[in-house]
């Protein structure tokens, strides 16, 4: 079996031949393990690819004396196990129909469960695809009861990722901490710069010479989540923000579909707001 | 004789004609010309660059009345006439370093003036390359008067353009004033991201996967004035601050060399608190 | 009516003004124009795009006068007028997915005529959007055979672009001559780097730390034709071949996007086997 | 102490233990490590940085019995210790001015020893900075000759680093091989493409839209040795063979620049023609 184990833990002497004995002690054979020492939280950072005899179980068992000796936040992970994935799409259909087509093409290995959009537009598009499409409009007099609902879709789909793939709609903090470090959004501009509405337009009227995208974590906080992928593009006078746009969705695209890639494969940790992308 | 002509006025047909005739009247012929129309602002923006025999007093005589015509801003350069440049810097010397490199091998078509300090630490390197080294302390109690003295010496030295090569102080609106368009600050971060002091420490706590650098004129508004280049490198969770500021380095030396460059071949026009650049 | 003007001609002085009194003459705005002189081959080539009241048949009757004066090669293009576009496709069909799923949301202005491939694999892709599907299968024995038939197929499609999807067939001289500077291909390498087969093979054996994409014009010359854009995308000693090929998929899908987006708005001139490209 | 561990072995079961165990048991503490499987040459390569209270001599015999345990090929530095390196150039002295600056500014922690030259162009730079400028004049008829007198002073100072900044002859195959892994060499293009002479020529020829350039470690094949940084910039149709060459220059010194830190680090491996580089 192949596994992934993740970790996070106080640094100190003796971790890495700690890790390495016991892949060793249970006839594994390391195939990746890249590591990472924080100096200024002190934290010792490690992801480890290996293949071993034993189940996931068996393993998780295993490990946990290490894990309790030094102290350590971890997680282990069977790649070979398909990931379940939901999308929350909202008018911008762009990056929805990019996830699709990657997943048709078998670049991305989860399994859309369903998408959920607060409008209609793109249900012929993903049903086309034989998925699940999920209508939960929004009034606004009744904001709660949408949110509810969405909550209640996702209890129950139990996802491993959910993807905002320009969903235009703040979760509540209740529902961001059901699903902790699970949900990507792709934030349309190079955070922290243009945070908020219309980047585009902030970016136009400020003149810049590059425009960005943003794929991170949500957490509570608006926009402040850790970051997993940033990427820019080079802009000048000729570019109105018609062009921005439109410049701005291949990043947004491409950004994305690697974050979310990244998540999958078990590549990303974070701590203290950051990640750790393990690439 | 080589000119470059620079314009700017309300948009309205006929105006390349319009120009396209005033050269070939003069039995000029145009080498480039690049044109841009701002549909938000409805203004049209060009920069010709021709051979022409006659001189550029006769050129601005001649254009004069064109320019009244269409209501143009307008500047008439003889890009063959060497620069006359003033670098400002405090205690960081690599873009000091790099600017002076290159304008010893001929990269830079400016004559360095002088070389001004608040520090003093940089003069020898300065005087071993045969420039005049002024050393103009700051006291904070006395910070006016330095502003004063600062703004008698670039009267006296009269430069095409005052360099900010990483100088740390503001400089006072009304010295500002005395200079429009001339002069070019780096800030080392991707404006508007991180503005303020200490941006690789700033850009670390955000956890950010790309750090920037923004060359720009001075405008009376910190870090607010029009963007001449930016530029981008990737970073990772390995980086810490040191490496953040060395990999910053790299980008400030090539950001502000090339946005010297820009301004010198006159190719940089202001509106807006925009810039167009015909590269 | 909008228009685009692009030409091409000996360089001489009165060029400009000439195009811009024939746009004031005709009632004409000019929106946006760009031209460059290459001073090696003494051209001059220009993009004038304008809003004139008259229609595309008088326009170009009213231009050639102009043009037999200057030895002008021109094209009028109408940009309102939407295109009309066969995509080609092999196995690999993630540019085809990019394409349609572009074409869908609207940021490639063209109609889809026909998909056609010598595989049947991608036939429900396509035909569950709606467009034609035509499988052209090859028999080694009778290569020159399956020609002739999307030689016919092109004749009555009459494309205003064939967009070679990762098509991993050479075309014909013949074919390639039927359909001049219409024809645009996605080389998956940095042309000229790894030219021919199995590129990213090819870059792994060299270790390089980037791997490009190349979308170019198809001449009769293999991988010879004019270039239109290239990006590249960094890479290292951790990407195995299948990294570096899934790392070029998104190269090639945006790179192939991009060039076909120029051509359909008529930014690229091409002479001497290579583009100017006004974006 | 600070030490730097660097190998390479056969891939198995219980490397990263046994090196952890190591490290442990001479007190030491991991503060850096990355380590990458080849799968194709089923070879384990790492780096490990860490903090011990024995010194390099003690540390080197005691790590011996496990470096021969595994069949391990090894080097472990002493990264305090400053490196020495000798510069060679030609004409062309951006590379050199470059290096020289970032030496001073404490950019680079190496000494130089010297700066050798055909040409005498640079002396004075160079003397300036209080180094020796060795003139090594080539005459045709007697080209081997100078090559002996290159190798000879190469022997007397002993470089931990030979960095040919645009250095245009070849070095003979005896000297590469007295200096192996340690002469860096800056190549004017981004490799495989344009190896050769005047390939900024080439890529004006070809009308490419990327310029690149790559520094790689110097073996007895011209240009075909193990690349450690390459990097590339966009151009267009409006540069000319002049300003390829401008823009490859910003490429040639920061690309270099980083070459050689990487190399004065520590992180590069080299197998198979290629290199694995920790950054």
């Amino acid at each position: 079996m192949r596994a992934v184990l993740l970790l996070a833990c106080p640094d100190r002497p003796g971790l890495v031949a700690a890790v390495g004995e016991f892949v060793a002690d249970h006839g594994g054979n390391i195939v990746h393990a890249d590591q990472h020492v924080d100096p200024v939280h002190e934290l010792f950072v490690q992801r480890v690819e290996f293949d071993a005899p034993d189940d996931g179980a068996a393993l998780r068992d295993a490990f946990q004396p290490v894990a309790v000796e030094f102290g350590m936040q971890w997680q282990l992970h069977e790649p070979d196990r398909r990931a379940r994935a939901v999308i929350l799409v909202s008018r911008e259909g762009h990056c929805l129909a990019d996830l699709l087509g990657r997943v048709e093409l078998g670049e991305l290995p989860m399994d859309v469960a369903a998408v959920i959009s607060n409008h209609d537009l793109h249900a012929e598009l993903v049903q086309r695809s034989g998925i699940a499409f999920r209508h939960l409009p929004v009034d606004d007099a009744h904001r709660a009861l949408q949110e509810v609902e969405l909550g209640a879709v996702l209890d129950e789909l139990a996802p491993d990722v959910v993807v905002l793939a320009r969903y235009m709609r703040i979760l509540p903090a209740w529902l961001v901490e059901r699903h902790p470090q699970r949900i990507i959004n792709i934030h349309h501009s190079f955070l922290p710069a243009f945070a908020g509405a219309r980047p585009y337009h902030q970016a136009y009227e400020r003149g810049v010479k590059l425009i960005g995208a943003t794929a991170h974590y949500v957490t509570h906080e608006l926009d402040e989540g850790p970051i997993i992928v940033q990427d820019v593009t080079p802009v000048s006078h000729r570019d109105q923000v018609d062009d921005l746009v439109r410049r701005g969705r291949d990043l947004e695209r491409v950004v994305l579909a690697n974050a979310v890639r990244l998540h999958l494969e078990h590549r990303v940790i974070t701590y203290a707001n950051r990640t750790v992308v393990f690439d």
